[in-house]
């Protein structure tokens, strides 16, 4: 059930709903051991809205649907999901077509929804093995979700927002399925794979430069970052995903592998992967869907609005993330062990703890950074974060 | 009827409706003829949302209104209608006065709402010969709508968005009239006229060029461009509009002209012209409003969501520009034959296809654009666009 | 009563209500005596909307509350409040917790909303004598709210929006209290004290320039500025609030005070002060909440839209800022006289009309202005300003 009203019309042709995400977090990094100029811009904190987000979906005579999602937390327009869409039951499962603007098919971490992921942010495979066009696809996309617990998509997209419609757009394939060979009651195997094909616009993508931040998002200093290349062709990325649950613990590991090639210099490639632990100290489930893959939310027993004690889970993962995998091309190493609280006090909300101890190497400063802020060479440090969250 | 839904209180004094429209468009040019650099860069294709809005409107006990419309579609904020707004009823019709930001009563097509356009892009008429303050009065506006088929505004404009508050507004004066000569129940003639006068600010306008998209809105390089009119005083302008339908045809034509007067060099004119035809597959009319003398949706027999086939229209328009009427005033021209199809599946749902044959001629660089995209002389090509559409 | 429908759930547990606020406003300044180049900038006039306000808020359950509260104004995104939140009553009153953005509570002008400020800015003791995160403290706040007419609050601020997440945010701390010794049916005295502390991120908050608009908010031009205080390390403030009101009449009178300390430099301070009177011509007295010391909503006896007056008050304000009370730091100095007229047509409904003589003496140019709004010295001149206002 949802947090804001479902309208629905006399003859259930027409729905309208609201949506909203509030998320606000907290981060502070502390020992950093960088030796370089800047080691104090390392060691920040602070707090930020991760995700401030108002929306909404609804169907507009069956089986025509739409969505609407935008996200202002960094005090400008974030366009999220925005699309129209229709669905389709057939023998094997449902068929579902969107158009527009649609939270992309990508690892298990990277389709779970922010609401329900385990951390404050995804893992380094989700983050980092990752067409340009990000955790979105601009275009068309096709998912079907059959009745026996699976499902596949396929996207297609050419297009961006923001842009100067100057050049071409990039265009980007991008495909996910995965099946439970297991599914019971208190128990579940999961096993998923993706890959994605990337055909970049010469004027649009001069050039590629990928970073994943190691020290929560609100640290922008402790960042991984691969070199930039040159006129970049064509990209192709792919990864495979296990995942598993059986009463109070679950547990996932996820690699991914991305190759990119350049109209003038060597090919480079560059890989990550992760896996995480989980139990849940009051018992229920992590929740997990069969339907297309991906974590959600438990099953809270007894809310603490209804003086219970909600949902309290602890988890522990490890990423790792290697830039510089192919030696063509200076790109940085980062590895992190994050440790993490997560409290449900009902369906709606929610807080989290984590605490990450990180380490990074960087080869080449970041693109587009102030001197000071050449963070080159070896650091570790570790950083406290948490959330407060509700979803509506 | 609406695709949201409207809430209404027990006493009918208070009204509020969410409001939507989603446009994702589709652009693609091949063909240019453009013989200097950068030629790769006219013939380009991708996606964009045209339209990406959301807004609410409602009454705050009789007679007081408001409406609050705004556009994400550049991922930025577009401030569409955002007003207050009163009306009443006289013995002769209704009048209503806006106090705000409200979509100016300007050309046919320029008025007609982007949900009932007939193509992709309003024609050039009402792109072209258009006062700086644009598609938007922000000021105070008065309509009065005459109980036999005619109506009249004025609108005055002084007032803009998101700027410097370092200097006065521009003051723009607008009105626009029509009537039908005959309204039976499946034909009618419309007859329209309208004209503007801008006072510049020197400071908020110490200089003015206008430019006109030729190959879909998604497509930045193919333009015609005016020259730059330096130190700007004055502006007049003035349009005529004529129209009529006949069972599935309906046809109209439009002319404008705009005067800029200089504080420091010779005067300029420009003028443009577009004349468009178009046929009803499916037999029903093509949407017109009496009220206001716009385009507005067909009726739809038979929508596709009831297992019908919706409406489907073939159309045609031609568009002339012409930016260097005056002589003194180095503009460019511009000529494009459109045909376009449109598919209504539902009152909220539409698909369109529009191919164009554009020729553009331009005699200065476009203000601003970096060196390789000078495209100064002839050019001509064929674009191709489509667009999904959702209202609510 | 609200303008917007609130939606409950059937159990009394969720809630959802939808949010507005329109405020555009008109501004002219003339007589403007100042004898430098850029004179004829001074005198400008023009319109902007000052508030343009979309939100929810709303119950997940008793007792998280949240709300969300964006200004498009701008054409840019403001978020304003932007919360979880929680409630309690307690033996002496309620208790209410806050997590995210909020509505900072500082000066009796400073914290009564922007739907019931008397003239259409804030005194100059709410808008100068300000921290650094001025109006909204991003963080938590708590305030209780006693049963005997008094209320105490506390925020710790440490978060920014937009910002670059290179560096430690600013970290503030706020309180206020009022109590109302008195308390009839138709008077109240009011009295009220609030401080913040500052401690500036050496990397956010390198230096730190104030100024204040004095001639309306549209007329950018015409402000009085401090000096800049290079790498400034805390800050404090303080403010002092008396107020009443008996029948139609209402008065209130504030004091300010802030000073800065360098890391490099002298301290500096500077202080502010400003009274106002009212008399409401329409017999109903002046709104006021004696919750948490606001000035609120006059009780409408018989509104337009029911075919009486509203409510008609005028006002008289002054208003003195002091930049250069500590010597050591040129900032400049302002007074202001204003003449009000407040016309509420109903609850949703407002017409303000302002009339400000001003005069403003200024040491040196305006941080980031152009050399020739470099406005130094001192002038004098009137503005009239007009606001249409709804709320839903």
């Amino acid at each position: 059930s949802s947090g804001s009203p479902k309208f629905t019309s006399a003859d259930d042709e027409f729905t309208f709903q609201p949506l909203g995400r509030i998320q606000y977090d907290f981060g502070t990094t502390s020992g950093s051991s960088y030796d370089g100029a800047g080691v104090g811009d390392r060691n920040i904190s602070g707090t930020e809205f991760r995700r401030l987000r108002l929306g909404v979906q609804g169907q507009l005579t069956d089986p025509i649907l739409y969505k609407v999602e935008l996200d202002f937390a960094n005090s400008d327009i974030g366009v999220r999901d925005a699309y129209i869409a229709t669905q389709k039951d057939f023998a094997l499962g449902q068929g579902v077509v969107y158009l527009g603007n649609k939270f992309a098919d990508r690892s298990l971490d990277g389709r779970t929804s922010s609401k329900y992921i385990w951390f404050l942010d995804r893992n380094a495979v989700a983050d980092a093995i990752s067409p340009e066009s990000g955790y979105y696809n601009m275009g068309t996309s096709a998912e079907f979700y059959g009745d026996d617990d699976w499902h596949l998509s396929l996207g297609v997209s050419k297009g961006s927002f923001g842009g100067s419609d100057n050049d071409s757009d990039n265009l980007t394939v991008l495909s996910r399925g995965h099946f439970n060979p297991l599914v019971t009651d208190n128990s579940m195997l999961h096993v998923g794979a993706w890959g994605f094909y990337e055909d970049f616009s010469r004027g649009k993508q001069p050039e590629l430069t990928d970073n994943l931040r190691f020290a929560s998002h609100f640290n922008d200093n402790v960042r991984v970052y691969g070199d930039t290349v040159e006129q970049p062709e064509t990209s192709t990325g792919y990864g495979f995903e296990l995942a598993g649950l059986t009463g109070p613990v679950a547990a996932s590991a996820e690699y991914g592998r991305r190759e990119i090639d350049s109209r003038v210099a060597a090919d480079t490639d560059y890989d990550a992967y992760s896996a995480q632990i989980g139990y849940s100290l009051t018992g229920e489930a992590f929740g997990y869907s069969t339907k297309n893959g991906v974590w959600s939310a438990p099953d809270i027993a007894e809310p603490v609005t209804d003086g219970g004690w909600g949902a309290w889970q602890v988890m522990a993962r490890y990423d790792a993330l290697d830039y510089e995998n192919s030696g063509n091309y200076a790109g940085g190493t980062g590895h992190g062990t994050t440790l993490g609280l997560s409290w449900y006090l009902n369906n709606y909300t929610r807080f989290m703890l984590n605490w990450i101890n990180w380490d990074t190497h960087n080869r080449v400063p970041i693109v587009g950074d102030p001197g000071d802020r050449e963070f080159i060479g070896s650091d570790d440090g570790n950083t406290v974060s948490a959330r407060a969250q509700v979803i509506f």
